[in-house]
């Protein structure tokens, strides 16, 4: 089964907004085995949108379309949505009510007729349940192929989905399993990498397909598998696995979608019941942010100081003036002095620090755009390292502060 | 002129990642009046490839492609691309001149083959330098198309765009202009705002578009022309723009001009010669990172401090123990000493603090899920809010940090 994902809205096109709402409905599919083979972006216009379920149809088994179903002259999904099907709207009375109810309730004040009109429907179609919104989704088929047209709204969207068309999609079809393993790699670069495992990925069954998904410091390899058999397809996925594991076990330090460096370096704090702080110059709380994404990392983070500027770094942090002004602000002497002041202010077991110039611009007679030195405290002491991470400015911050976090794992690993 | 964006990888299609760089590339040639009529996601498949460049061709003028350039097995957007130009590749020398002085400097190891293959680009193709990565950017044409591939790193993307992509198509192409305004209203929804300027609406010259974008609580109105006199435009929007004022003044509480709340408080700092400071417990550095992540905001930005536990509470940022025990910690309370000491500690003009539950789960007798306090230090006293934000944990450090920009911006916008 293919599915094919389109949202409508001149927001998008012009990058005013992030479609996130075709994530969600990908993923939403790809976990009851429906793959997602093209997603679309179009405009609030009438003969793109029938354009678009012209050029899906007999194409793909569903199409989901976002957006585009509001109240609004602008919205014209849901006219054209009619006309494509050579239907007409007529008033859905259960609906009307439920219109009604939601803008007194949300709204204190009675509904409008623009809101009753909402009510407007299909005459053919299938009302999916809106129980968050006042615009309902609805489903339709022709050909071989089912439309099913869904609010904008995330929550709304959401709703739809979860509630009403995966159930449905499930009861209708049968369908093949999919899944993925990704297995989550430091340190090496992704043609390293590849020239590493090649005899093995020329092996690879027909069923299963290998991804690299690089970012600045690490490669994640995507193992994904399609079929019948589920037990089988799992087998033989892991079986996969552990041949990798073989080959490149020394740069492996997890698995899976969620398994972030972040995540895996709480788990391995919180599990050896330790402590960690930051204090961060260059990458501005991004540190902090990144190990604070993950519920329960209050019991592993115990803060971090963000100093900005010089005065900050003596006279919050209490770095001594005199080894800034001996070493500058940016070097090693400076990011262990951080280190070890945020180590004691915070109580940890360890601690990690970031000083650098993220650029755009250098200031005489300081340091280069993209020189960083990270530095930790640990039990054992303290070490520095210094990163030469060029440019932009957003890869020197996330380049750093991704660093910071593989190199204190290695760290704590060891001990 | 009409743009087709296209991103290639099935790492968007599964769900697994968000496409961002079709956003920044929209944003990019929307500014120079190049309007992008579709956006597509598809499968690192040859054949799918093939059948969207056929699909595109002579019905856009320019396709930017992005993606599939990496040096593995997965990555066959190159030859692909070759393919469909009937070329071949050729090595060039002064790209792998580059390659492998990248690799050597970033990776401290010599470049592999597969690393120096990056130089292979088809014959005819007209190479865009890509100062940050490996992969070069390529500018091809057939028909009336101009066909545009890129890597999908996206700070290597967004060097391409800006540095080679955005100054061709300017001195090749008479551009018309492409201007927005938008207006953001409050406390409204987007029917009953649809109803208060329907006539209005009806009204709009032909040239200009207006767009709904309701989210929670607000709807955003966007005014969109096109045009060949940029002073007319800019006079027939500012004149549509104050006609609405006189409809619904009471509800408009500011203009968007496509800049972010960081940037736009960034500035208004700077232009003030104020100083910011932040205190962050649920939020975890979220606002520190966002405010750091736009050059030159250590002028304004002074740091801030994550207190991620009691103890640092009290003990890094030295809030009273006793405000803590008498109000529990996620209290206004406790919110406004926070605000209180940071702007102390750094010494700064303003100071803002967040304390709350981000979920997912609530300890007995402890503050809800999804409850946030927010506070504000400022010249004039403390002041604090709260906030009920649900779940996910994810939208509830989002929207805690974004309020709390907008409403800082607004305090400083009033003195």
């Amino acid at each position: 089964m293919k599915a094919a994902v389109v949202t409508v809205g001149d927001e998008i096109l012009i990058g005013q907004i992030i479609d996130t709402n075709s994530e969600f409905i990908a993923k939403a599919l790809d976990k009851i085995g429906i793959g997602v083979y093209e997603m679309l972006s179009i405009s609030d216009d009438r003969q793109h949108i029938l354009d678009t379920l012209a050029s899906q149809q007999d194409r793909a088994d569903v199409v989901i379309i976002t957006g585009g179903l509001g109240p609004t002259k602008d919205d014209v999904t849901k006219k054209t949505f009619c006309d494509y099907f050579e239907d007409h709207l007529v008033r859905d009375n259960a609906l009307e009510a439920h219109v009604i109810e939601l803008i007194e309730k949300a709204m204190k004040r009675p509904a409008s007729q623009m809101n009753k009109d909402q009510a407007l429907v299909p005459s053919r179609a299938t009302i999916l349940h809106n129980a968050v919104g006042t615009a309902p989704g609805m489903w339709m088929e022709k050909g071989s192929t089912i439309f099913i047209s869904l609010p904008g709204v995330p929550y709304e969207m959401k709703y739809i989905v979860e509630q009403e068309i995966i159930p449905r999609l499930v009861e209708r079809f049968e369908r093949p399993y999919i899944l993925h393993k990704t297995i989550l790699t430091y340190g090496q670069g992704e043609s390293l990498v590849a020239e590493r495992i090649e005899d093995w990925e020329d092996n690879l069954p027909e069923f299963i397909r290998l991804a690299y998904l690089p970012s600045p410091g690490r490669v994640k390899l995507r193992l994904s598998g399609k079929g019948a058999d589920e037990a089988f397809l799992k087998s033989s996925i892991e079986s996969e696995a552990e041949k990798l594991k073989d080959l490149i076990g020394d740069i492996i330090v997890g698995y899976d979608e969620g398994e972030t460096m972040e995540v895996m370096l709480g788990r391995m704090l919180t599990s050896k019941n330790k402590t960690l702080a930051a204090a961060e110059s260059c990458t501005g709380g991004k540190i902090a942010q990144m190990l604070t994404t993950a519920p329960g990392s209050s019991t592993f983070f115990k803060g971090g100081i963000v100093t900005y500027s010089v005065e900050s770094k003596v006279e919050v942090l209490g770095v001594d003036k005199a080894i800034i002004d001996k070493n500058d602000v940016v070097s090693a002497e400076v990011a262990e002095a951080m280190a070890m002041r945020a180590k004691t202010i915070f109580g940890t077991d360890y601690a990690v620090a970031t000083t650098g110039n993220a650029g755009p611009t250098k200031e005489e007679g300081k340091a280069e755009v993209g020189t960083v030195f990270i530095a930790f405290a640990t039990p054992n002491g303290v070490f520095s390292e210094r990163l030469d991470l060029g440019q932009p400015r957003e890869k020197v911050i996330d380049r750093a502060a991704n660093k910071v976090l593989e190199k204190i794992y290695q760290e704590i690993l060891k001990n």
